[in-house]
């Protein structure tokens, strides 16, 4: 079969392999769209960086280069392994990525998002979206309802990511919220706001290709905080209280202790993206305001069911952020996504 | 009558002032003790950086200098103003001392410890603890019951600031802490922890004599970091985990920086301390650990009745840590208290 490989840095080949086996308690997927993630560009361009050890098998997946990329995918079961309950040929699904060592102190706490030595299908593990088939275990297998198509399903996995950061949150509807940056995971914290309840939402983005993507799916009050004064429109839009809560997916020190200023009182600044520097805070700030700051990391299952309803509840649209490309086109989105040139790109994987 | 006023920076008089006639709603106090605070002596020291404006009346309660000090403090009611209910001459009482505007946007969450335009009895109002009487809303009144002496409920105030704190943590009995600092409100967390039924308890306190004052009130897992490993003790005493939870009751920046690599998978620093200087921090531990950092300033009214509640059930002692002195002792006090020769002083009203 057809499949995108990484080999080593920046080396990315599509060649022909094995089809997988299904094991016991695994399924067998035609892969249908696969989206490519800031972390596959991390990992293509400084694999050394990225926190996967490409040199070592995976200590729980027993994986190393070359790697089928691909994490953030759907397609239909076309093969069951042995045992396999609950999932029948021709489900249209969704895949968790995760596999988590289960004894660490996160999983110990059912935290498996954080799993020390954590492994993602599609980056560190035997397969991914990236090629015409993958097979995995049964029980990561999310099945997709009629109303979500395949194309919706692929984007399940970085909706997953923003999910969960809302849920985190605690925001509840009725209150306020700030968005850093727009890229995709940005726009996914918008929808999922907007899917709490969540009206008043100021997103700042510099970039005019990311703020006409997160207007074209229905934001609001979108703020290039390189021309405006953020601040002055924090203030007026939420009567001078500031924002119950300010997301950051931008990475951006400085603009992460900005949204600190911003925040009302009790409020909390979310980090759901990685910073490369660190940065200076000063501490007081939290206790005058009982403000405070925290993180969140990928997904749990239940992130998964919940953006899957949400989605065949009308709450996502594609519209205007997300394009495709076939399987040969992959280093070339890669290219275009680091330069900034595109927002989220599905691998058509056949 | 006899009270410690301060008048200008570095100049606090024991005076002869008039004895305070209780308003409509007000009750007239016989202080017994008032504790010496941390904010007494900033105030004390330098005035101009510690946040209460000492040139204009306070907006809310109309007083300037010359100000009795003294807002932990506890006494018994001598006399009603009008329309005074629920409080009766004899009263063995406490205050909870803060003012607040009701209009701001924390007020507008019931956020009154931190409204923007804070004021405390005895710090910016007219009277304070370290007099013969004060004056008082009815309303800012706990009642002390049997068992919980008046020397005791001097300790109230301060050991809510530390109850707040713990409360805002989410802490759980079963889980782990660590405290930074084992000053009066090091100390109060370490109560207020023990109350909640937690029992791994690091303290990391580099003084010998705030060592033994914790370890006097039953503290056994107490590292002196600058001689022992403390990452190293947390390890151990958590089985590799980290704590759940790290009170920053010191506000020296690298303290904290540590406590946040410390920290458990989900763990969270709360800041319960000022910091004079930023500090750096990397916000992608918070994403790797999904931990985060937070503040909690003062007290509300509820935390009074939690402190209390807890001291009649025997959870308090001052053995060890609390001292006293006469009106006449108060500036030599303040200089004991700030060369570190000192834990808590409480200064006897009569
Ligand atoms: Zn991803
Ligand atoms: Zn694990
Ligand atoms: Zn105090
Ligand atoms: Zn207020």
């Amino acid at each position: 079969m057809k499949a995108a490989r990484f080999h080593a840095q920046e080396d990315l080949r599509i060649e022909d392999i094995e089809e997988p086996v299904p094991g016991p308690g695994e399924v067998k997927i035609r892969n249908a769209y696969s989206g490519i993630c800031g972390s596959d560009l991390h990992f293509y361009y400084a694999p050394e960086a990225s926190g996967v050890n490409i040199n070592e098998p995976h200590p729980i997946t027993g994986a190393k280069p070359p790697q089928v990329l691909g994490h953030e995918f759907s397609g239909t079961v076309v093969e069951l392994g042995d045992g396999v309950d609950g999932v029948e040929v021709g489900d249209r699904v969704v895949v968790w990525p995760i596999y988590y060592c289960g004894s660490c102190a996160a999983c110990g706490k059912g935290m498996y998002n954080i799993c020390r030595t954590i492994a993602f299908h599609g980056l560190s593990s035997n397969g991914g979206g990236m090629a015409e088939f993958t097979t995995i275990p049964a029980s990561k297998v999310h099945v997709l309802p009629e109303g979500v198509d395949l194309r919706m399903g692929a984007l399940v996995e970085p909706m997953a990511v923003a999910w969960h950061a809302v849920e985190a949150s605690g925001i509840q509807a009725g209150q306020t919220a700030m968005i850093i940056g727009a890229g995709p995971i940005g726009i996914g914290v918008w929808f999922a706001l907007r899917a709490h309840g969540v009206e008043t939402v100021i997103v700042s983005e510099p970039s005019d290709e990311r703020r006409a993507a997160i207007e074209g799916v229905g934001a609001d009050l979108v703020v290039n905080p390189m021309a405006q004064d953020l601040a002055a429109r924090v203030q007026e839009e939420t009567g001078g209280r500031g924002v119950d809560v300010a997301f950051d997916a931008a990475g951006i020190g400085p603009a992460l202790s900005g949204a600190l200023t911003q925040l009302a009182p009790g409020g909390r600044a979310i980090v759901v993206a990685i910073h490369e520097r660190p940065t200076e805070i000063q501490p007081t700030q939290f206790v005058m305001g009982e403000t405070g700051i925290s993180g969140t990391l990928a997904y749990l299952p239940e992130d998964f069911d919940a953006v899957i309803q949400a989605m065949a509840d009308g709450k996502y649209t594609s519209e205007g952020w997300v394009s495709e490309v076939s399987l040969d086109g992959v280093v070339d989105a890669f290219h275009a996504l680091r330069s900034g040139r595109r927002m989220k790109v599905l691998v058509r994987a056949d």
